[in-house]
């Protein structure tokens, strides 16, 4: 009886190595993750050795959506269509917790100390905030303007100082939600900033918040340093004397590139790229491309910028010499290309490419693919480098 | 006889698990480095709950060590002052590899794609490199300059382009080696750039490198996208006025900080912080401080500066206001601050003070400290997010 016994025991012992065994001892830092549109699954990616790891199913409706990472980037929170939040582990391959939180959301973000993580949400309208450890709900923002109607939320952003900043579609509003205090959010309201904002962007420090205009030709710009200065507008009329395209498209603002003192933006219904001084908030030039842009992307090192395009041009991509401001390279990675990602120092680009249910790799330098990774119908690609960065 | 059996096979099963055991299943973009400069040993820290996870020890001697980190943060490789590189396992708290591959070495950097580790070296002099995985030698780049003499190599850095640039001290060269074909590394060399080269940085995008002089009053910088144009003097004289006083510590370039448009550099041998604008590189203002500065670190979203001293002023340390330029707080950690790394989104920064054997953490906003780990005559701390940053 008694080798039976021990036999027993070793079981036991051996039964937290087998539910190991399923997770990896292995550095996160060098992790991605890729979206799946169609499937509503996400593939986890080695990002070293180009290859996939896990594939992660039950994510719900992931058409438009984005991922952020928790600080120590074993985690990703994903932010799906249908209002879904779910935590993914993502050296064990699966969903940690998982929670339905609105009826349609747009995008999310992670607090500066990775403790919280907020939610932008279309229906109902307004911001929920939850504990990144337990997906508690710790906040619930209303976006309720000054006539009682509700706003879609859009352009959420993490900032320095614990706070998230978002724009209000129908309400025409910025607001900063201060969360030092969880359970007492600080509310700085913006109104009357311009017709229907539809995204916002942060710049790269955190300083400089701005709201991208759909129903005019504009933008505004808020200094968060200094708050009570109130919004400006900039760029106002950029599109002037030029005869405005059908809108295939919205561009990410999410994407506009910063790259030494020049902000690269796409030009909405223009087949342009538009360069802004970033000290004077005026734009100093304008770069014709192939197509609509989408994306415009920034190497880390700011030397180069990737553009995609919107219908009919989304085979195509096309990048950007910052010094000379001219298209020095066209890529034609095939039909639906949706989104790009750089290696955190710069070496690669990946990019995916939908209708070719395949990830793209390019070396930066020489222009050339260094390799692939399959995926069903791909769209964001995520890198855990982003848990470091303020605005992403 | 059969059980028996059964319980050796499991047993055998067993040992990866155990093995396994002592590593963490857990993320690695939040762990820390702090070098214990007097016992040889690092801590590893998670500087999400500030909570020390392992002492490694038998690294050499640590006096001025530094260390990076490999792309996936899972590995730490730290630059003795005796030659010694030593790949430390950060998830598992063990010395991987260790070579001892020069008498006396300063420092050292990893290749943009994370695959070479490069050492500067006092004694012989030169820069040897090594492949990251296995640190077998890959390249040994003499520092002989025309006249057959050997030089001490300081102010080695990674640059885009697979490139490492290091400074030559006796020979006052700059040198910049492309590893992009390893076996074939390309050496371009400056030769006259000044009177002993003693340290060198790189912006932060990695384009612009620059010298510190000790022989002279001045600095030299070189334009890594058109390196053709040679280097060129900035700051000549910038002591002009001012008795300089008995340097009690070399600052240190690398420390440099880079905020918006402007470099904050410390004065060597004066109370002072040099304000450098960026795209003139010439001298906007100097901040009085409480000592001679070594370290002036930037808050990352470029705010705040954060400097130390040298002796007699080492208990201190001052933080300035990057809009008004003054110095708006004043901290007495203790005696012996020799070093301080910002949390890679900017809401705490650690110091090490060496007399009382701690680490101090400090909430950037309130200023207050906000935790605190015991460590043995602490130096250097390299956080992993350095994994993903040029220069660093």
């Amino acid at each position: 009886m008694r080798p039976l016994y021990i036999v027993w025991a070793w079981l036991l012992l051996c039964i937290p190595s087998s539910v190991f065994s399923q997770c990896m001892v292995r550095g996160t830092a060098d992790l991605g993750l890729i979206v799946e549109r169609a499937t509503g699954s996400v593939k986890i990616v080695d990002t070293t050795n180009y290859k996939p790891l896990y594939r992660v199913q039950g994510l719900g409706d992931l058409s438009h959506a984005s991922a952020v990472f928790s600080r120590d980037a074993r985690y990703a929170y994903v932010f799906g269509r249908d209002g879904g939040l779910s935590k993914v582990d993502l050296l064990c391959g699966g969903i940690v917790k998982r929670v339905v939180q609105a009826g349609n959301s747009i995008g999310g973000a992670i607090s500066q100390d990775g403790k919280l993580v907020a939610v932008s949400n279309y229906t109902p309208g307004g911001v929920k905030i939850f504990e990144a450890e337990s997906l508690q709900l710790v906040a619930d923002l209303p976006a309720r303007s000054a006539d009682g109607h509700s706003s879609k939320v859009v352009g959420l952003v993490d900032a320095p100082g614990q706070r998230f900043v978002y724009s209000l579609y129908e309400a025409g509003e910025i607001r900063i939600a201060d969360m030092r205090d969880p359970q007492r959010p600080q509310i700085k309201q913006f109104s009357d900033i311009g017709n229907q904002p539809y995204d916002g962007l942060i710049t790269p420090d955190g300083r400089h918040y701005i709201s991208g205009l759909f129903g005019e030709d504009g933008l505004v710009l808020i200094d968060l340093w200094y708050p009570d200065r109130g919004p400006q507008r900039i760029l106002d009329h950029y599109g002037k004397g030029k005869k405005a395209l059908p809108v295939y498209k919205m561009p990410h603002l999410e994407g506009w590139a910063m790259a030494g003192d020049s902000l690269f933006l796409p030009a909405v219904g223009h087949h342009a790229i538009l360069v802004v001084d970033r000290r004077t908030w005026k734009q100093v030039a304008q770069i014709s491309v192939h197509g609509q842009p989408v994306f415009a992307v920034a190497r880390p090192d700011g030397r180069q910028v990737w553009v995609n395009f919107a219908l009919p041009n989304n085979d195509t991509v096309q990048v950007i010499d910052v010094q000379t401001l001219q298209v020095a390279h066209t890529l034609r990675p095939g039909k639906g290309v949706l989104h790009m990602e750089f290696a955190p120092r710069g070496e690669a680009l990946w990019l995916s490419v939908r209708d070719v249910d395949q990830v793209q790799i390019y070396d930066t330098h020489t222009m050339k693919q260094i390799g692939s990774i399959e995926a069903v119908k791909p769209s964001g690609i995520f890198f855990t480098a982003r848990a470091h960065k303020i605005g992403l």
